[in-house]
């Protein structure tokens, strides 16, 4: 059977583990990364390496971004050295960033214009999701198309869930976003609570986690905040610029979302204090300080 | 082998369940509530009545009160025809209902005078889990008289775990019910954002349930939000009185919780419409309202 060549254009510390998982299954895959040493493994593994998302997309009939944020997405589809400068019809373009939907669906106006279909196919499950292939990936753009790059999708993630039109997968993505603050909010606010009470945090865990209280955040990082380690599982500037979607994306819509608008203040509190790079969990220091204790 | 004696106080929408576990198991049983009526049922399958709680606790060694607030067990446990008017130094009292810790500390003092044990012993697990049996216990008390009652415990609950000294219970308690309505706001802020944005809600429920955004609530509350079904599973004004006693006690530890204190305010947007008895998940309709939709 002959695979569809992939190009794979973002190798950070979600993409290089997709792109390998893509090498592994047999698809011949070339790569480009803003910094061609973060590449290297990938090389060493039989990756080709393009100079330009361009050159990739001469090369490669499926284009897949994984990249941070809207203007870094749009630079490698639309610049100068863009997927765009290869256009024709054949190529299809699968960004996995999380990005605006608003957004992504101007882009995906300006590529169709030039014959290239985008489907938009953010992700959750993180660092360890990737690795493993066990990524929620939700898809957005025409049903047929979705079909067409599923057994792609189904390389890296355990769920494929087609959401609707161009930008639903990113919609979607940001109610998950949502949801998911205010879980890491319940650890934050319901152990820093606990703590300063004088109750026994592994106690309060396990009694909290099996009922009503549990969540998967709860799961997974309240045993990191009883042990106090407050590496990222995810990162507080990566969360805060997924509030920032969608804090916008919320007020494009005329949906107010007041908790998480708070959240996001709180989390910028640890950004001001140059703990960007710590793990979301770092949020119950926030809560201390509010109690007077320092960090 | 000869079964304690049990005097049980409340027989409302939690205890009457619990109180038929205990008679199921064997355990000689008097009840006691503020309406007769509500114990009929029980009375019918072979539990005794006492008409004040203080002739309970003339003819019972174990007193279990299941009440609603504060004042109520104040009631029955120390007013003129309270448990403490039987007082006698083999009487433990255990005290099912969620109320101030630093209350209970206080009547347990006051109790103790006259010789009497209070044991503190909220559940979670909410009206299903009374029925079967499989409620989460949190309590506290002397290690000594926790174990002395622990089979009595063990009729109602799946899970009984000693939380420390009395008062340790409700703390326990409170510190998960602070965790419960942060994945509750997640649940309405979350799909009043995917509902308002055109997402499909049964396929965002399917998507997030599994993934880092998954909780409890969301679970067991996000198919009643989809399916329009507002039912309590538990009362909007219930969770305000555990909420005012969350609060009540994060000012007594020094402890401000903004996100507990944001979202108590959002629930009584609901209570000021009427809708107390509503599900905690009715909290949806206050963010359509925010969003300019009438409920």
């Amino acid at each position: 059977m002959t695979r569809q060549r992939i190009g794979f254009i973002g190798t950070g510390i979600m993409g290089a583990p997709m792109a390998r998982n893509l090498l592994r299954a047999g698809y011949p895959l070339t790569v480009h990364s803003r910094t061609r040493s973060r590449a290297q493994a990938l090389l060493d593994e039989g990756a080709h390496w393009a100079d330009t998302p361009r050159d990739l997309a001469h090369a490669n009939d499926i284009i897949i971004t994984c990249v941070t944020d809207t203007p870094d997405v749009q630079a490698v589809l639309l610049g100068p050295a863009g997927v765009i400068q290869a256009a024709r019809e054949e190529l299809i373009c699968i960004d996995m960033s999380t990005i605006s939907p608003s957004e992504t669906r101007k882009i995906g106006e300006i590529l169709a214009g030039q014959g290239i279909t985008l489907l938009d196919a953010p992700v959750s499950g993180g660092q360890i999701g990737a690795i493993e292939a066990k990524l929620s990936i939700m898809m957005g753009g025409p049903a047929e198309v979705v079909a067409q790059v599923r057994p792609i999708m189904e390389t890296l993630g355990r769920t494929v869930t087609h959401c609707g039109p161009l930008g639903f997968g990113q919609t979607t993505k940001l109610a998950n976003q949502v949801m998911v603050i205010h879980t890491i909010m319940s650890v934050a606010e319901g152990l820093a609570f606990a703590e300063r009470a004088g109750l026994d945090l592994e106690t309060t865990l396990k009694v909290t986690t099996a009922g009503a209280a549990g969540s998967h955040s709860l799961k997974v990082l309240g045993p990191k905040v009883v042990a106090g380690d407050l590496k990222p599982a995810f990162m507080v500037d990566l969360q805060q610029k997924d509030l920032r979607l969608v804090l916008e994306h919320a007020e494009q819509i005329g949906q107010p979302l007041p908790g998480a608008a708070l959240v996001k203040q709180l989390f910028a509190v640890l950004q001001a204090q140059g703990r960007g790079r710590d793990g979301t969990h770092a949020l119950i220091d926030v809560l201390r300080q509010l109690a007077g204790r320092n960090p």
